[in-house]
């Protein structure tokens, strides 16, 4: 029997994602009509939106920008004393930024910065949607009626940030928000942690760390959407590309994670995943596996090899902004 | 915010189920040839299985017995600590048994009966599975090597009690073990609880009780499995029909948990649900979802209406061993 | 070495199918929203419309009547001889009607009935979609940008027509137009002919013709389109249900013809399938499959059993017009 | 109205495709345990196999031999005088060998040579598979038990073949055996005809031309079987992975043809596809789409692009043999 301390299990979930993106009516396009999201409200320069399958009212927050990018990554708390345990811990860590009014749909958050500089908030008072009568569903169980529309996506699942010492937001997440480890890439016999996979719930992973090669702080690597079929992906694959959308990867199954995904670029420039499959983590002892550069190969399990745009891209993208003018994003023609 | 005291979160998962069965012979073949488990472990009476996705080194005991029926829920504890709060919490209602020796592939565990007089028991220790050679997974993070035998389920997922009075059961997971309610169905204007299903875990429910409407006691009503997409529940009713195996129920789909499944009857008498969809439940402060009635309906969102033997058949099946020696269950017969 | 004559492969296809109904704007909803079809041409009472991988540029006629039912059923034949060729045997049965203008996006075609007067038409010009730009496909051999909308049905598939005599039809359909017999429902020692599937082409069955119990004529069983996997059944399921729309049986999978299907009415009242799967017949010299009453069972292979309302109801609806005023058609609500 | 001749319609189908191997224990392991095809008869250095829905008792010989690559190719005619016209036409092109005996399951055929030089036959006599007490199918129109074993490919589709003059082959099959023309790869403004895909039935294409960069004659590039779901491939890829199969390509889908594929290697050599998806051609007057370098891009519609492999490689290997006796297949390890 074991002497080490309780995992402390005080965050639910990851609430919502703030997207920023300098094409704002493009980019709602996509999420809208292509991945079949609902707008719940709209102030100021930010745009609402949900999946169908969501509790919670909203879970994306689109918001005008200069460039692309993550703005506030919300984490919500499974109490009011979980969430007071946590602010806690942050504030020993002298990263926290202090109390934010509440948000359409939260009550009032607790913002901070991970040791990368990623804009981030704990809550716990959330607003159930209910939805209005045309968007009501056949069952009692599902919060939005499934429209079928675009690709439909279920719910938000998880993001992967870039950071510059992944081991440092590793330890920040699994020390002050309680989160466990899963999975990790480790290169030069275990001495370069290359990303590290993380998660509160038995969801396989909701935030992910991965090295930002060229330096950087601060930046989104993708934010992933979950559909309930890998026919979903395969449907969302003739979909996004009958109407021009820029398909990066996939559809093909990960080895980590086992997730089964397609990658796009969002009109804004962010990486966007549309993901399912992947596996339940149930062990509260689980043993975190680790690929080395032989294990991990190209990142999939099958099929077609993750581009180099993988490694190199993200949001915002520090090369674009610095050495040219010109659009790096691939050109894409919503019909 | 609310007052409330916080949630318990002590039990991590469904760690085993032990099945009763009077055909041990030909249970082992459909666990093993049909839904394609592997054998881990034989002992006395008892054969240990597990699905390849499983992380424990076995999840299903199959016990030979004169009737059909459940023998002993294992429920695993989130840390040692976790394990002590339990037991405390049980032994104060009365319903304790005792501390057992390890099992197969487990450390000692806690027994004990819930209100309706089912045997479960509550253990920490669990030794991870280590897969043979012959066995070994491609990927470092699948305990075993997907084979696609058969149905080839890759988790045991949930079990269906019945219970003569459900609310008392219910009460007692709640209270003692900490799951949240999830769903119930509600008869004549919310005082007949008909069914309730609960869960320690994001997973929508991990055990439901039902209305033993016969009035027996210690029964089971079905046992879950996994598969990860709803193409292999298709593929699964064609596997069952061409090997001449009963399906009760399905291939459909659930309102109350959103669920698509099937039903079928193991050799043995047991109903046995190949299973998959559903949702996840990531909200602290979920508001459990109610049927009546007329809401419940059929039981289906879609898709074929249950039969009457959902509602009547149970094991051990308590007509077949007063009234008749008369085998009741369907004949099949394994080519 | 056998030495009966050859079969005449004259026909290539089912070209299209005129459906009749009595609430034109709610059919032209159901197959444009619902089951995802494009409206390529309105005139007169008539829209024509068309499923996205047709190759024609119309393959379904909806016209405003009184009552719902069966219009014109059209046959493409492999050319202008075979046309001829066809034209002629049918005028020798007297039950030719004669030749008649062409319709949009045809040329000119040959009336006549069959010999339980359902009305039918042969010919050979047919013009080729031509898609507008915002409906181009990113695929040069799809004639149409595969939008998702809806079920988003690919083509038309078959149709089933009652008949009072089912074998003097089904040897119509042999004899004059070269139909393969497929298979057959045979009741009373195969005395008596319930249903016989025919086709043209290597698709199972283009036209199938089931003994009408209630006596009427030149009525309409079901016409069928097609999806590309059986997921896309299971997605329709929901999205009906969450529409409102009746479904009358499936999500589930026939035994004859071993087609994936399920079946609703849209607004005007006739049933319409959503199909899949089946299988391809090859071989020049099939022996026609046969089932009696026992071997056909419920029609299904596994999954809910059909209900009687897809043995007595029938467009038009005999019982409803002679009896009463009342709508006998599922109440929907398209919300 | 068109006044050109009509088109023969006298070859049914592909019937069987004859593949060599080196390997022949372990091209066997792969047919029958990976691919799930069932050993029907033995004989000499060859074993004769058939998919579960394969109407014909066999549709793929295995045949020992030096090198890989592919022996005979049978193609069913229509009917006896079908094949004594079409036997007419070869002997007039001085490609014909003239008549065999009959092979296991099959009447007489006449061999002839393709103007590259494969080996084909044309035959009609046909023995249909009955199937024996344990493999009796549940389903009267299924010839074979569904054992759901490894991939359960459900029946052969079609194959690709090099060729030194593409234009020279496809020619042949069209003026002598009647196939149509579907779909062209061009490059070089029309100029160079990369590649042909014909068909004699709606089925998109039994066979393809594909010009042969190394100047061989009569190789083989693949060798394509049919499952019904996109799902079968997804499941198949992770099969095969796990049982050290070398996947060469996919799963992914194809532009040209729209089917959705993955590429293997056999232990012998052979390239092998699991395929489903693409269209029927129903048109009798289908125009040939064609593409050029630029539309033809990677050969897939979405998905993971064609290795370089995919253009060198065919069996028998050319360089293998003239320059090493290395294997150049990638090695893979049947657990």
């Amino acid at each position: 029997m074991t002497d080490r301390p309780e995992r402390i299990q005080d965050i639910a979930h990851l609430g919502s994602v703030e997207l920023l993106t300098p094409q704002p009516a493009r980019s709602l396009w996509y999420f809208r009509d292509m991945l079949g999201m609902e707008i719940v409200h709209q102030s100021g320069q930010s745009a609402y939106l949900r999946g169908y399958g969501d509790y919670a009212t909203s879970t994306l927050k689109l918001t005008e920008a200069k460039a692309a990018g993550v703005g506030c990554i919300s984490w919500r708390a499974v109490s009011p004393q979980a969430l007071a345990r946590r602010v806690a811990a942050i504030e020993r860590t002298g990263l926290g930024l202090g109390w934010t009014e509440s948000d359409f749909g939260r009550g009032r958050s607790y913002r901070f910065k991970d040791p990368d500089g990623h804009r981030m908030e704990i809550y716990y008072e959330e607003a159930k949607y209910r939805a209005p009568a045309q968007l009501r569903s056949a069952l009692k169980n599902l919060p939005m009626k499934f429209t079928g529309r675009g690709v439909a996506v279920r719910r938000i699942d998880h993001l992967a940030l870039l950071a510059n010492d992944v081991g440092a937001n590793r330890t920040f997440m699994q020390e002050q928000l309680g989160f466990q480890l899963r999975e990790q890439v480790l290169f030069d016999q275990g001495k370069a942690e290359i990303g590290s996979w993380l998660s509160a719930s038995p969801v396989h992973h909701q935030v992910a760390y991965v090295k930002d090669i060229k330096g950087g702080h601060g930046r989104l690597h993708h934010f992933s959407l979950w559909v309930d079929n890998r026919e979903d992906v395969l449907r969302a694959a003739s979909l996004l590309t009958e109407h021009g959308v820029f398909i990066e990867a996939g559809p093909s199954m990960h080895n980590n994670s086992q997730g089964f995904y397609l990658y796009t670029y969002e009109p804004g420039g962010n990486r966007v995943e549309v993901y399912t499959g992947s596996y339940l983590v149930f062990a509260p002892d689980w043993e975190p596996v680790t690929w080395n550069e032989e294990e991990r190969g190209t990142g999939v399990y099958w099929g077609g090899a993750l581009p180099e745009s993988f490694l190199h891209y993200a949001t915002p993208d520090i090369e674009a902004q610095s050495a040219s003018p010109e659009k790096k994003v691939p050109l894409f023609d919503p019909a």
